[in-house]
């Protein structure tokens, strides 16, 4: 019965493919024009995959396969579908599509709002999301809060009370540690004031991937407003990033921590393919893996001690800048308004501010058409600056222009709590500075892969921090590493 | 009952933006290792599509509609759509989808055979493609030979005996001439042994872009090894081309072609989007477009006299290489081996060649395990060269990797004929010269527009020439434009 399913798996991966492949096409290439109608279709085609998974022959199929007596990663498969179908059983398929055409046209408004720098012309779609997901969660009839099943979809096995205390420890222990950071003499940033050749960015990109071991066998990198990474097969999983030649550290770290993601997809279990456990079991544990790339890997010394003679071959510019002072420059901490652009310290303030606006939108505390204000409001209150305009303020995150992606920003400050947790053991495991300063990411790749990324959706993130690290998630050890770090790189400037 | 048509044609035509936008994606950008994966899925959707298409609801539609009083553009979307029920109405969904993996197969093993310079890798898939078409023909029991079949699929309305007229003028008049060409003094290539940067050739195509007004509103030039267009939608037709900084030639010319067929596409009636006849009637006729503007225009002294000094912005070598230099270096005209790399001259003996060896194959005269034999012995007889290895002979073109492709090849001369009758009227009715010069390449356009672009296939190759030019096909206009041309540049240099 096995093989029914596989059938089944591989017709909907053949939609899946294609819709990948477009949506990657669509904001790499595509001509401006092209949007309406690929909408319009990529929504049908949305449509049939979701016809099939939703058909009663896959249904009684799965509810068939529940029954019999399964290996460890074939009960994950059943309880992962089982779960979709339970979450999708009162949708329509006429349902699905006009919420798929929705985030499809949000998207367009998006960046129609974006380029007028207009939050009203996107207002209306960010509501119509959030009324779509709210009906659609409310016929889940499952007892759980909107908020907590929108939780649950992106980080199955925490509640919104253990979200709530991760919340509150940063509140506690960071939001005063970044105060005093910031009190003390700031770092000047030795990468300020220069230009930087496009030409010698992608020229260094290769060098980088070169580095990470991710090549054109398996991987792509191409150039999009918003880097993200996304997996066609295990064969293709492709990243994107953004050059300004002003902004030289934006495209570094962003490649790194895409290459985290592509690095995991590309390295689970070959047998796991078009199943539901082809993937991380929860996007935290995913954005574990970007942000332990861009982060610990990828703002340390010894990772620089390989890469700063490559780079400074690709720049004159830097010649006369030492290693410490670019080091400083890539750690440095200052607010700023804009989550993707904001330093390893305070990103995760952003995330708060993210989390508690969604947690009153879906509690109904938030007034729908003042999300604008809200928004400024809490900038104001954790970070201490006026949001100038929507630009820099509430137009800055694609996110909320799919109806199915509340809930999500809150992984982005889980999977670096993950990242830490998992780093601290990595580094008594392997010798990580070692790897890093001689050329040897090969055998980092494969620490990773071992022991986290092939196992795909098998284990939940407490099982795979269990096996790693012998412990549950624990976020004392990101408060930790942050502020060991942070007092680090902000002590010795006082000197 | 039309607005149920256009339903099936919606279902259709996301299934074909899906299938486009994956091919472009793979022949641009994909990882080397993810064919097979892709291929399989796109087979399983093409499959899907098929079905569609050969469903007895969709066929009881076209033959319902058939009967009814219909509107001149009706009446050859149902003609269209009956022919292609007929084509297929023996073919299983299994043998298209198992047609279709084979062809995607094909074009993996022609790839890597040209990688090894080995014809033996490729031989027996194009075997197989050769026996899959010609079984999938022979089940039409039309009456009409195999190949006459395969020119109909592409050049609808020539008969075998009308290309056999062609081509025979072809060696008549064109074969002699260029023998006496040949002897002639021969012209230098003010090109040959300079060097041109990539990123220069790419500002420079940027230029040409502009020029010819094709823009990223609706369109987009990637990269890939062979250059091709590609329509995704009506504002969404992509181009290709491939850059060699020994070879800025190369470049310049392709980008133009292919151009040609973008803006045929583009400027196609909005309300013919997604039926049968948004496209051009035959092959032949669009790649009358192409040709016209490579070679008709974008040959001649009014267009360069515009962009040869932007061309000589962007490239300090040809500073001292005169407008006359220039032009003499793009028309000249030299035996060679590669189809897409010949001259204007001499390009249309590559195309017998493929005729005669297509003809032989299909009317049994060829033995399949001889094929390179074949290949090399023309190639000796009309081009007086010994073929030096695969990848400049047989290997060479990525046609016959598609068991439904054969056939395609004759329509590449028959579209350079049809542009030399249309070119003749052109400049009859618009200051052709007057525009290219002074960068009003919008109004050439404008006239393709009205004339032949906006009615997709609502007129046959014919009906359309006799609208334009007041008279069917003619190829004498083809000699005599090749011939006036080639007498004037190598008569010049004897001079």
């Amino acid at each position: 019965m096995f093989k029914k399913l596989k059938e089944f798996e591989f017709k909907i991966s053949a939609y899946q493919l294609a819709l990948s492949t477009m949506n990657y096409d669509a904001v790499t290439v595509a001509p401006k024009l092209s949007g309406e109608y690929r909408n319009e279709r990529m929504s049908f085609l949305s449509g049939e995959m979701f016809k099939i998974m939703q058909s009663k022959e896959f249904s009684d199929l799965i509810y068939e396969l529940d029954k019999q007596s399964l290996s460890l990663s074939e009960r994950r498969i059943i309880d992962l579908y089982k779960k979709n179908l339970d979450d999708l059983k009162n949708i329509t398929q006429e349902e699905f599509v006009e919420a798929r055409k929705l985030s499809l046209d949000a998207f367009t408004a998006w960046e129609k709002a974006r380029e007028k720098n207009d939050y009203s012309i996107f207002e209306p779609f960010l509501i119509k999301n959030i009324e779509t997901i709210t009906s659609f969660v409310k016929k889940r009839n499952n007892g759980l809060s909107v908020y907590q099943n929108l939780l649950n979809d992106f980080e199955e096995g925490m509640s919104l009370e253990q979200f709530d205390a991760f919340f509150q420890k940063i509140k506690d222990e960071l939001v005063p540690f970044i105060k005093e950071i910031h009190s003390r003499p700031q770092i000047n940033d030795a990468l300020d004031n220069k230009t930087f050749s496009i030409e010698s960015q992608k020229a260094f990109t290769n060098d980088l991937l070169d580095y990470l071991r991710y090549d054109n066998t398996f991987g792509h990198c191409s150039v999009s407003t918003h880097p993200f990474s996304s997996r066609l097969s295990q064969n293709d999983t492709r990243i994107t990033t953004r050059y300004d030649e002003k902004h030289l550290a934006g495209n570094i770290f962003s490649v790194i921590h895409e290459v985290g993601h592509a690095m995991y997809e590309h390295q689970i279990k070959d047998e796991y393919a078009d199943t539901m456990i082809h993937d991380s079991y929860t996007y935290g544990m995913h954005e574990s893996q970007s942000r332990l790339f861009e982060n610990c890997l990828g703002r340390s010394r010894a990772f620089w001690e390989y890469n700063y003679p490559r780079l400074q071959n690709r720049f004159e510019q830097l010649k006369d800048v030492s290693l410490d002072a670019f080091l400083q420059a890539v750690n440095r901490s200052e607010v700023s308004f804009i989550r993707t652009e904001a330093d390893e310290l305070t990103y995760p303030i952003h995330v708060l501010i993210r989390y508690e606006i969604e947690k009153e939108i879906f509690s109904g505390q938030a007034d729908l058409k003042d999300l604008r204000n809200i928004w400024n409001q809490k900038i104001k209150e954790y970070l201490g600056i006026d949001v100038k305009d929507d630009l820099t303020g509430i137009l800055q995150d694609v996110h909320w222009t799919e109806y199915s992606s509340f809930g999500y920003f809150p992984t982005y400050a889980i999977g670096s709590a993950y990242a830490a947790q998992i780093y601290n053991t990595m580094k008594k495991e392997i010798p990580v500075d070692e790897y890093l300063s001689s050329n040897q990411f090969e055998k980092v790749n494969a620490w990773l892969k071992e022991n986290i990324h092939q196992h795909g959706a098998l284990y939940t993130p407490n099982e795979i921090l269990k096996r790693v690290t012998g412990e549950t998630f624990n976020p004392d050890y990101y408060i930790q590493y942050l502020k060991e770090k942070y007092s680090y790189y902000y002590g010795k400037t006082t000197d």
